[in-house]
């Protein structure tokens, strides 16, 4: 098999990519380990920045999101027994962020990629890329119960943080830079209307906890099949700071709420509604950035070249900023014969990159709460809390991060 | 003896409280340890936010501070062999600092203060605090080879960070809160104009490096006793981070200001001009606040209650915060018979030390290399550094720091 782009994994940076070359004209190849169903539910991130929202419109991905999504124009912290709102449009000139599953933006690349004429192979594990540093780079995959070699002109790993891809840069060129923390998320989606129509951080003496939502999507009652009208339905998803490598099982329904509404000291003025809980998962927490994204005609794009805690809702958006950066790039080489966009493809990517990283970073010691914290870490926590609420340029500092840094 | 308010220790805040007392009509008595040249002559910090600037005004100690002290409009940061100016009054709406040595701060207050007829009782060490829980604290010290006993309404504790005030906090209502660095400070005084107008910040792979002075003073020249004319000369004043414990001996001339050069990327736009050492010690770096800073009768300030790292120059200025809060109570309950501002005094000014711990604690961390830094914290700094030059309101929230929060 033969294409110009071989793109390794259907995550939103390999799906969003194969958009915009297709848009442009230049043809690729997705290959994707696991079989669509599993791609199609499973739960990541829901928090699109602004420029996101942009790219995805742009690309032809904006249809639904634009019905089902959520414009957010803020946040609420919480700590201390406080409670305060940070108005992105107020300290931004105008920008918000839009709460739309990562999985549902997948949902729709895929459909628009099967519209497009694919290729788009499912069950197709990419095993190892060769020939990264010559002209023609290969992917050998497995499909079918047969081993195949898609050669192509670049490659792309898309393969998230354990993909292949970035395995074929070679040790003495590489760079690994990473921080693991000693707490993850335990995550629930809840069959109940959120609590509040903000996301809601939780800073408290126990750990972080984090009030989020699914926005209502259209779908079928599973007792009347296909015939049926759509039901929405407005979904919890709701987050518990644990000790790293804590078993979701541990903990009963009612522990979490219970946990849940300490954390986020409910009170006469506004109390948490409890529901049944249909998810719960344990996400460890990491950051990690590798350097250079680029090696011969091997380009890292998303999690497979960098790992954000959640907490900055960042990793979905630098996926985004990667394909984008990249489709610039590879559609400047085919129109003008430079390489040049391709050569900075790492360093430009990286920038943001590390920027996101620096973010993702403060917002996660800002808000839990390390084991081994000493008093003195907790107050200095509660001063940079203080700090938010009290200067306009500390909070419009957080406001710019969390809506989006540029691009490129 | 017997006055209102006993005040232990002559640095800033026991002689700014003693000056503000005076002016508003209430006695006090300061003691002093040590006598008036070594009080004199120890160097501390110089660098005076706006407010403190005003206060000293406002008190009449602003003349020679006015004449000699240089108002600075910015800051340079350098990293990576970039430099950017933070422009203090275009961020902050006006807003300088001042360069005056905290030495000569104190050599004003205490011509004041034996112009105001004292008490200003030099080597006179308190050796206890008692009866703060009571109506009558006492002051127990040794003066002339004596025991004496100060009694007093209010007994005020500004004597550092090892005086005896804060230990007669019981333990049962104290909590200290600190945090040591692995790290110290190298200073140099040299004779030599500073090379550059403003205070350089400069972040290398090797370690922290700062560039300040100390204004132009008048003096003697040594060869002439006391009729010459007075020698106006401009002293550097240079600091290398170096590892907690070193020896400042161990470090010869040449090899500080080779390593200055290093530290500040020097180069044919900027050259380091070398001029004879005159001073060099080592300063240990160190987080530390009590709560509270009140106990009965007894009222900590300064440096008795609170330590920050040099890094932000805050130290200076917190005693200051701390007297001017301090002279406002005691007058008010003098006006009005109302404790209510004492009451408050410790809630008050924790605020802002903490607001001022958390700042001294941001840019030791984003200057400094940790000795355990791994290459992941490395890129952070960077990263953090690139974003206050790319950000305004980033490097807003660095510029209203730096020059000052609100006093009360």
């Amino acid at each position: 098999m033969r294409t110009t782009v071989g793109i390794i994994g259907a995550g939103p940076a390999g799906l969003l990519l194969a958009r915009l070359l297709h848009d442009a004209g230049i043809e690729s190849v997705v290959l994707e380990s696991r079989d669509r169903a599993y791609v199609e539910q499973r739960q990541r991130a829901g928090i699109l920045e602004q420029g996101t929202v942009d790219v995805l419109r742009a690309a032809g991905a904006g249809e639904r999101m634009d019905r089902e999504g959520l414009r957010h124009d803020g946040i609420e912290l919480r700590f201390g027994g406080k409670r305060h709102r940070v108005d992105f449009p107020a300290l931004t000139g105008g920008k918000s962020v839009m709460v739309y599953a990562q999985t549902e933006v997948c949902k729709d690349l895929i459909a628009l990629r099967l519209k497009d004429g694919g290729p788009l192979l499912f069950e197709a594990e990419a095993l190892a890329v060769e020939g990264a540093e010559g002209d023609r780079p290969r992917v050998r995959f497995r499909h079918q119960g047969a081993e195949e070699v898609l050669e192509c002109d670049w490659v792309v790993g898309c393969d998230g943080f354990r993909g292949v891809a970035r395995r074929a840069i070679p040790a003495s060129v590489s760079r690994g830079f990473e921080r693991t923390y000693p707490f993850g998320w335990l995550g629930i989606l809840a069959d109940v209307p959120p609590s509040h129509d903000e996301l809601v951080y939780a800073r408290h003496d126990r750990g972080f906890a984090l009030l989020s939502m699914r926005p209502p999507v259209a779908r079928h009652h599973p007792s009347e099949e296909v015939a049926s009208l759509p039901v929405r339905s407005f979904v919890s998803r709701l987050y518990l700071q644990v000790p790293a490598g804590t078993d979701a099982g541990s903990w009963s329904d009612e522990a979490i709420w219970d946990e849940l509404e300490r954390r986020f000291e409910t009170d006469d003025d506004w109390r948490l509604e409890r529901g049944p809980i249909t998810q719960k998962s344990v996400t460890p927490m990491r950051s990690y950035v590798h350097e250079p994204m680029r090696h011969g005609r091997l380009l890292l794009a998303g999690d497979a070249a960098h790992i954000v805690p959640p907490t900055g809702a960042k990793g979905l958006n630098l996926a985004v900023g990667d394909a984008v950066t990249l489709a610039r790039a590879l559609v400047h080489l085919r129109d003008t014969g430079s390489a040049g966009l391709l050569d900075t493809y790492s360093a430009t990517c990286l920038r943001r990159v590390w920027q996101a990283e620096r973010f993702s970073y403060d917002m996660t010691t800002l808000l839990h709460r390390a084991p081994d914290a000493t008093p003195f870490d907790d107050r200095l926590q509660l001063a940079r809390l203080e700090r938010i609420t009290a200067s306009r340029a500390a909070e419009t500092d957080l406001a710019e991060a969390y809506t989006g840094f540029p691009l490129v």
